[in-house]
This record gives C-alpha cells, structure tokens and sequence, in this order.
C-alpha cells in the first residue's frame, strides 16, 4: 500500500497517529466499535520508545511485532522498512523528543453476520504520545511500592504471552487492589503461584547478588531482554527460572523493566521496605540501561524536519 | 444523564447505535483507540435479541449487565429503566423486526500518562443490527458440524466467564482451527479437559434422555439458563456438572445455545455424525424455546412509531 507523505514537524503537536492509512490528530484516531479488534480483543501490539530524538532498539520491536502478526494470522500491508518509515512519521508529526510510539493491528470489521476470522480485512494503527512512564519520576525517587497480587495471570495455554496482546482484565483488577490498598502498582502470579508480570513490565528480584526473573508465562519483554543481555556483558549472575511469591518477598532488591521507564528499581512489597533501594544491582543495570541509548547500534534517530 | 429523543422509525435503516449520547447511524459508532476497553479489553457487554418485533428476556439481559458492572467497577450513567429505553430506541432507528442487540461500557480515556483504571470517565454504547445467527439456517438445517478444541479456555481464577467479557484469543483460535478443518464453528475445553464453551455459546450434550452441561467456568447465558429451566418445566434430567470431553464424544445428541438462535442442534463432531440429528429432546427444547417468545412475560414489543 503507498504510504502518505510524512507529515510537517509538528504538524500535530503533542500526538500524531496513523490510521486508514493517513497520518492524523489523537482525536481522530478511532476505531469501529464493530472491528473484532474490540468485540474480541483480536489484535496485537507493541511499543518502542523515542528518547532524546532517537528510537531505542526499534528493529527489535518491529521484529517482534511481525513474530505477533504471523502467530496471530493478522498481515498489515506494509514492508518492516515502510512501518519504520510510518513510526518516524508519527513522531516526527508529534514533534516530540521523547515519546511513547505503538504500532497495533486489529483483526477489522467483519462482513455483515460473518463469524469466520479468515473473512475480515486487516487493520493497522500507529502513535505517537509523550513518554508514558509505569511510575512517573518523582514516584520513582519517592520510592515505587509494588502490590504483589494473588491473582492469577491468563495462563499461557490460552494466550500466548509472548504475543503482545491486550487481554488486561487480571492485570486491571490487580491494578485496582493495589490502588485500593494505597500501592503505585501490581504484579500477578501464575497459577503455581510463582511470580508472572504486571501491567505493562516484567519484574525482576536480586538476591545475594543473582538476578533472577520467571521464565514462562509473560511477556518476552524488549526491555526485560535487554536487562539480560546487560546482566551477560556486566557479568551480573542471572537465574532466569519460575520465581515463587514467598522467595520474591525475601528480596535484596526489586526491579521491573519496561519500555515505559527501562529498568525501574523498588522500594517496597506492599509497604514494607526491601533491604535495599535503590539497590547496586539495580542501578548499575539501570545506569547500562541508559548508557545503552547512546549506542549507535541501539539508536535510530528522528528526522524532525527543518 | 438526560436521554435525546427516540429517533424516527428507521431513522437509520438497516442499523443503529447509540455512541457518546447520542443515536447515530452504525459507520458513526466509534472508540477512541486510546480507550482502555480497547488497549486493555477492559469493558464488558450484554446482548439482548429481538425477535418479530419484541425483546426476548430483556430483563434477564439488563440485570445481569449491571452485575457485569458492579464486578468490574464500571457505571454507566442511566438507570435500567433508561438503558431499556435507549436499546428499544436502537431497534427502532433500525427499523429491524428481528435484531441483535448489544449494550457495551468501556473503562474510557484516561487522562494523559495516567495508569490508574479509577481516573477513567466510563463509556457506554449501544446498538442494534440484523439478527445474528450462530450458524445460518440454512447451515442449521444442513447441520452444525463442531469442532472440539484442546485449546484451553481462559481459567476463571484469571478472569470471570460470568462477566461478559471480550477476552476471546483463545476462542478465535479454536475458530481458526474449525474451519481449517471445514467445521462450521468450534469449542474449547478447560484445563482438567472438560468442555466448557464456544464462541458465544454455551454446549450442552444429551446422553441416555440426560441433558449434561459444564457448571462452572463458562458464561452463564441467559439462553444457557432458559434451557435449564425448561428441562425443569418440561421434567428433563438434567445434570450441569463437569463434563469430560471424552464423554462428550460419545453423545447422542448434542446442542447449542445462544441468544444468536437459541438453541441450535449439532449434527457433527469433528467431521463424525452424532447419533441423533436432530435429536428429540433438541427438538422438544428447540420447540418450547420459540414458544416462549409469545409468552407476555418473556416480550417485550418494540415500538416502531408511525
């Protein structure tokens, strides 16, 4: 499908999104209340972020993001070039230096009565929003206190994880327990009651000094890949294996990784305070973390226009 | 809120919604892609239908859509009373004789950067289209041929079948994988192995005169529940307890039910004929189904103005 010309630095100032092929305002960005994309949350997604004026490890969420469609049966008609090209796009109509950048395909509307996924078209979606952050910095310095939660994560034999989906309602009313109870956040466990994910991270502990964090049943997160390739060239010990809730509350330290924020140390489990926060585990990792963004490698900066 | 008036009799002919207070033709019924009952699926629904001309059960619907509500921590702005008026103003803007009706609320927008599911204003949509059948009747008289799954639905303890949900990846796979094979429609079972339902349909079996159906872990479908109090009214056994899918197999008759057609009689399983098609206690339910739409307090007619 040709692609629009990009749009005008800042043509939409603050957000710009993509959708039925043409670059637009947040406002605009609407999907049918028809698509199956809502009425079955039949969709996949992901996320990269732009830090500084360049995306961080952009090809590796494209990667991912076309792993999530062929699992899923879902095609966009665009080339992992032209979906880059439409990325920047987004951005540089946002004109932001800093940003929060989706790309999401939904399964589309179904012909009138039809049941039969095979028959709808397709659709695809793109934004770009100011950098969301899972707690936002003052928090962080505050001290995050994670709620561990007893529910239970949608088991991976129903939906795969590792397909970056929207199916958030355990998450959500793990969510709503953790603010209830005056937390900044959750995570939920799998049915074994190891430790699985939280809304929007991968959570991670460090005990006499190993790293650890689960090996199934979550997200294969970019960020939580990172955390563990720095772990292998800082030589950080690292277990990546099931992680039960009782071990995770005997921890040093806490740290959760996400594109919304990197690496993103913990004060407390449920209010009481780890032994250590923020810990040397976790901010040598998180000093790599941001180190890694000046990375040529890593950075694909943003062409803002004139 | 105050309720806008019912629009003209098929004002919107063919179909009609109710989106952000207002009727509207059905291209106009939109979501915000930032809404989290899209990113999130965090929303739940209900579906009533209309058949010649008058709601079946509609009480039955609402009531169990504000318990949907009150679980999930969602509101919408309208009392029973105006929610019923607002779904007989849909069918009357469709001008639709026999129509799907749904009513929907989603979690909302929430403000810029905010996590917290309590900071979002709640949705609510509605709308009615041309009746939508589980399998077409001429499909139904061919015959139902039903796909067992092994996929594993998603487990209550992770979010709750009672509340009508739009967690359905798990569902659109087993989709996927039935009509690959050239089945008609297909259902998942639970982790133990038991069926438990299908896309937008409970299962049921028939096995020595005893209807058997799985108690927990599905949506408890007002058409479900009508098939269940008419093998008490008609002096049916009936047995709604865990049902292997083993057993499954090895029905004489089998059947589904839905508001999408109430009950449906199966004719295959996997390709494989079941004894009886359709059978007599299908049929005898099937029978007093329909006959229930005449019943005054199961109707509940549509006023189609001038």
């Amino acid at each position: 499908m040709p692609l629009p010309p990009l749009p005008a630095a800042a043509a939409f100032e603050g957000g710009c999104a993509f959708a039925d092929g043409a670059f637009c305002a947040l406002a605009d960005a609407k999907i049918s209340l028809f698509d199956w994309g809502f009425t079955r949350s039949d969709a996949t997604y992901d996320v990269a972020s732009v830090w500084q004026g360049a995306f961080f490890r952009l090809d590796t969420h494209i990667e991912r993001f076309f792993a999530s469609l062929a699992s899923m049966r879902l095609a966009i008609p665009y080339s992992g070039a032209e979906l880059r090209r439409i990325l920047h796009g987004c951005v540089r109509g946002a004109g932001l230096r800093d940003a929060y950048v989706a790309m999401v395909c939904t399964r589309g509307v179904p012909p009138r009565g039809a049941r039969d996924p095979r028959l709808a078209v397709n659709r695809f979606y793109a934004y770009a929003l100011p950098f969301v952050w899972i707690a936002p910095p003052e928090k962080q310095a505050q001290g995050i206190d994670l709620h561990v939660s007893e529910r239970v994560r949608i088991a991976p034999e129903s939906v795969d994880p590792r397909v970056k989906n929207y199916h958030w309602i355990d998450l959500v009313q793990s969510l709503f327990d953790a603010y209830d109870r005056g937390r900044d956040t959750s995570c939920v466990v799998d049915a074994q009651g190891h430790i699985a994910e939280g809304p929007g991270f991968n959570v991670f502990m460090v005990k006499g000094g190993v790293v650890h964090t689960a090996e199934r049943g979550v997200l294969e997160g970019v960020s939580r890949r990172t955390a563990i390739e720095l772990c292998g060239w800082l030589g950080i010990p690292l277990r990546v294996q099931p992680l039960p809730a009782t071990e995770f509350r005997q921890a040093d330290e806490v740290f959760l990784t996400s594109t919304g924020g990197g690496i993103l140390p913990v004060a407390r489990l449920d209010g009481v305070p780890l032994p250590q926060f923020p810990g040397p585990v976790s901010k040598r990792l998180q000093a790599a973390y941001w180190a890694m963004h000046d990375e040529p490698a890593c950075r694909d900066p943003v062409d803002y226009g004139a």
